[in-house]
C-alpha cells in the first residue's frame, strides 16, 4: 500500500471537489467479494475492485469504504474474522490498525454499516456509487440498499463518476513509479520469450514463459496473455498451435505492480529470428505509424489525432505495397484502412489495464468536445479527448489480414474504390503485426515508460540471433 | 470433449431415473458467463459449470442446456456470433455442429429458449435447475425466469439434485483416464518443484515453477496452490517468504485435464533435503495415518471410518510424543487430536476439485444412514457416507501446530486431560504436514491413481540428494 496520507489526499480532494458541485451525502465504494470458479469455496486469484484501491487500498475482500461528504470524513467497514479464518487463511492485522493504514478516520462493523445507509435513506441523504460490472457486487448492493435488482443503477452517480475519472486520469509519480515496477516484470517476460522463440517451440511454452515470469516476480496478469502465431484474431487466448519458421508470435501481455497498476506491452517476432522480405514489409509500416503516433504526444493534442496519424501512415504504407489505392487522405476518410487496422490506437493506463473501463469508456475518452463517430475501426477508438500532463496511454497500431473480414468487404463492396482485394488475398496467410508500447504525457511531450524492449527490426533480429547463438554455444 | 454418445448416455440416465421417480418438466442447465474480474471485458479464465460440463461438454461462455424430461429430448442453446466475434475471439463452429458434438437433438437461439422457458412457466410444467453459486448466474436466472432474486432458490429441484449426485460420484473409466491424465501433469509439478526446493529459494519461485508446469501442459490450475513454508495455515496462498533450512515446504495443489477433471495431491519436503528428527517423527505419524486410512478404502466402507482410522493413528503417535495423554480411544472420542488434526480426512474428486461442492456437501459426502457431527475437527468432514465402486476420493490428513488456537484450547482448557500443553508448544515453530492422493473405489479394494510422487522419509530424502547432487555435477 502507499502511505494512509496518500488515501486520505484522494478522498479529501475528490471529497471537496463534490461539495463545491453541491452534492452531498454518502459515497459508497463496495469492495470486492471472492469470484467463485466452480464452487462458492473455489475462487479466482482475489483482485480488488480499482476505484476501492484508489480511495481505501485494501486488497483483500468483503471490506466497504464510505466517505461521508457532509462530515468530510471517512469509513473503513470490514466483516471481522473467525478462529476459523485464522487456521485457514492465518491472522489478519484489526479493523482498527487496517482503518488506520488507509488513514480513513473512523471504522465499523457490517451492522455499523447497514444502520448508516439504513439511516441515510431513510432521511433521503443522498447516496452515491459508481457503475456496477460484478454481479456479486450488485447482490451486495440489493442487499445493503434494500432495493431491487436494476433498482441499484439509480444510486449511479455521475457527479461521483466524472471527478473520479478526473482523479484517476492524472497518474502522480509514485503511480508512474508503480506502472514502471509492472514493466520491469514486462521486460523480464519479453526478454525470456525472445530467448524461448524458436520453430517447432508451442504457443503453450512462450505461455508458459511469460506465467513463470510473471509468478517469479509475484505479479499478477494485468489481462489473460495474448501469445499466439496467429495475431489476425485480435483477442486470441488460446495456446494450442506449434510455432513454425515462416510464423510470426504475437505477444500481448501486462503484469500488475504491487499495488495492482498495469503495465500493457505488445510485440510481434519472426518465429525464425528472421524476417521475411513481405513480413519486414509490413512490420516497418506498423512501426512507422507507432514511432509517428508517439511522437504526437503531448498536453492538449486529442489522442483522435494520434489515432489519425497512425492511421494515415498505415494507409500510406498499405498503398506503396498495392493493398490500398488512392489517395491517402480519401483511403483514412473512407475508412478503407480499418479492413486492415481495425481498433483503436489505445486507452488509458493505470489500475486498470483499460484505465476505469468499469466507469464507462464514454467518461473515460470522451468530454463535450468529442464524440464518438460511427465509422468501422473508429467506432472503437476508447480514448479521443485531449492528453493532459500526468495521463498514461498506450500506443498500439496494428496490421492485420482477417480472411472473414476481406471476404465480407469483398462479397459488400465495402470500401472497393480503395482496395485491391487480389493484392490483399496474398497475405491472407500473413495473420497479423501489433506493436505497443505505454507512454507518459510530460508537462511538455511525453516519455515512452519503462527499459526498452526490442522493437526495430534491426534490434529484434540482432537479439533473436544472439539468443541462438548463445544457445548453440551452450550445447 | 467426449464423444456425443457419452454425453447423450449421461442425459438419458438421468432423463430415466427422474422420470421413474414421477417426475416432469424441463431440466434447465445455465452455463457459466465470463467472469469479470476488474470490469466487464476483463474476465477471468473462463471455467464452465461442471454439472453444464458433465451434461453437454462444451466450454465456451453463454450456453444453456435443457433436458426436456417429458419428450425426452436434449437442447443446445448459444448466443450465436457476429462478425466482431470472428475479429476479437476467431470462428466458432455452428450451432447444428455444436448441438452434434454434445449429442443433443435440437437447438436454438435465446429467443427460443425464452420462450421454451416462458411457455413452460405459463403452462405450469416444473422447471428444474440446481443449486446457483455464482452472481452472474443468478442474474441470468432471475431474467430468464422471470422471478425475483432469491425466488430463482425456489426452482432448484432436490429430485435433479441426488440424481445428478447419484451420477457424477461414479467415475466411468474415461473419466478415470482424465483425472490420471490432469495426475501426469501434477507428477511433472512435483518433479520440478522438489528439484528447485533448497534453502535460499523463495515460495514464488516454487509457484512459479507450478505455474510454469501447468502451463506447459496447457492445464489450468484446479484450484489456487498451496505453496508455503508455513503450512499450518490450512489455505494459504501467500508466496512472500523465503524458506530457510530447517522448514518444511507444503505445496497442495492440482492441475485440470482436457475435459477438465481435477487432480489433487499434497506433499511436504524439508527444504534442506533431509527431515530433522522432530520433522521425520510428525511426518512419520501423518504418513502411517495415510497409508491406514488408503489400506481400508474398498466399497461398502464409511468414509467416515477412514477418517476416524486416520484420527487414531494421528492420536497414538502424538501420545508416543509426549503431546497427548490418556488413552487413544478417549483423546479422539473427546476430539482432542483434532487439535492438531482440525479438518476432514478427504473428499470426492472428479470435475470439481471438491467434487459437487456446489450441489450442497451434504448430498454428496452424508445419506440417511449418517449425519454430519457437530464436534470440531469432524463437522469439516466433507465424505462421510459409504465408499462405492467408480467413486474417487482424496485422502489427506495432516499434522498441524496452530499457535492461535492452542493458546485458545489452553485459555479455555479444551480437552486438557488430553493435552500436554507445554509438550505442544515445544512445536510451536513447527509449522503443517499434510499428505495427500487420489484413490479411485475399485470392485473390491481401492488404487491410487497416477504415478507416485515421492512420500516417504527415504524417498523423498533420496530424491532430493539426487537432484542437489545432479546440479553439483552440473556446476
Amino acid at each position: 500500500m502507499f502511505s494512509a496520507a496518500t488515501y486520505a489526499e484522494r478522498r479529501k480532494i475528490l471529497c471537496t471537489r463534490l461539495t463545491e458541485r453541491g452534492e452531498k451525502g454518502l459515497l459508497l465504494f463496495p469492495g470486492h467479494s471472492a469470484s467463485p470458479m466452480n464452487y462458492t469455496n473455489n475462487t479466482y486469484p482475489f483482485r480488488q475492485d480499482s476505484s476501492f484501491l484508489y480511495f481505501f487500498g485494501h486488497d483483500h475482500e468483503g471490506l466497504t469504504g464510505v466517505i461521508d461528504l457532509d462530515a468530510g470524513e471517512s469509513w473503513y467497514f470490514d466483516q471481522g474474522f473467525s478462529m476459523d479464518d485464522i487456521i485457514w487463511s492465518g491472522a489478519l492485522a484489526t479493523p482498527e490498525e487496517l482503518a488506520a493504514r488507509c488513514g480513513a478516520e473512523r471504522y465499523g462493523a457490517e451492522k455499523t454499516l447497514t444502520h448508516m445507509v439504513t439511516e441515510a435513506k431513510k432521511s433521503q441523504r443522498p447516496i452515491h456509487i459508481l457503475p456496477v460490472y460484478r454481479a456479486e457486487t450488485r447482490m451486495r448492493l440489493v442487499q445493503l440498499l434494500n432495493c431491487g435488482i436494476m433498482e441499484a443503477d439509480k444510486f449511479v452517480s455521475t457527479p461521483l463518476i466524472e471527478e473520479v475519472v478526473k482523479l484517476r486520469s492524472v497518474k502522480s509519480i509514485e503511480e508512474v513509479m508503480e506502472i514502471e515496477q509492472a514493466l520491469e516484470t514486462s521486460y523480464a517476460m519479453y526478454a525470456n520469450a525472445l530467448t524461448a522463440t524458436r520453430p517447432g517451440a508451442s504457443e503453450r511454452q512462450l505461455a508458459s514463459v511469460l506465467h513463470s515470469t510473471l509468478a517469479l516476480a509475484g505479479s499478477a496478469p494485468s489481462f489473460t496473455p495474448i501469445c499466439t502465431g496467429r495475431g489476425q484474431i485480435l483477442h486470441n487466448h488460446e495456446y494450442s498451435h506449434m510455432l513454425h519458421s515462416g510464423d510470426l508470435l504475437l505477444i500481448d501481455s501486462g503484469a500488475e505492480s504491487e499495488n495492482h497498476y498495469a503495465s500493457d506491452i505488445t510485440r510481434t517476432f519472426p518465429v525464425a529470428g528472421t524476417f521475411t522480405g513481405q513480413q519486414r514489409d509490413v512490420y516497418s509500416i506498423v512501426l512507422a505509424a507507432q514511432e509517428a503516433a508517439i511522437s504526437q504526444c503531448a498536453p492538449d493534442i486529442p489522442f483522435i489525432d494520434c489515432h489519425m496519424t497512425a492511421a494515415t501512415t498505415i494507409a500510406s504504407g498499405l498503398r506503396d505495397l498495392g493493398i490500398l489505392k488512392g489517395s491517402v487522405e480519401s483511403i483514412v476518410a473512407a475508412g478503407a484502412h480499418a479492413l486492415f487496422f481495425p481498433h483503436g490506437l489505445g486507452h488509458m493506463l493505470g489500475l486498470d489495464v483499460h484505465d476505469m473501463e468499469g466507469l464507462g469508456e464514454d467518461f473515460v475518452g470522451y468530454d463535450s468536445t468529442i464524440t464518438r463517430s460511427e465509422q468501422f475501426g473508429l467506432r472503437g477508438l476508447r480514448l479521443a479527448r485531449k492528453l493532459q500532463q500526468g495521463f498514461v496511454v498506450t500506443i498500439e497500431p496494428g496490421c492485420y489480414f482477417i480472411p472473414a473480414l476481406m471476404e465480407q468487404w469483398e462479397a459488400e463492396g465495402t470500401c472497393k474504390e480503395f482496395i485491391n482485394f487480389d493484392t490483399a488475398k496474398q497475405f491472407s496467410e500473413f495473420g497479423g503485426i501489433r506493436i505497443e508500447d505505454d507512454i507518459y504525457i510530460t508537462s511538455d511531450g511525453h516519455r515512452v515508460l519503462g527499459q526498452q524492449i526490442p522493437k526495430t527490426v534491426a534490434g529484434i533480429e540482432g537479439r533473436m540471433h544472439a539468443c541462438s547463438q548463445r544457445m548453440f554455444q551452450g550445447r
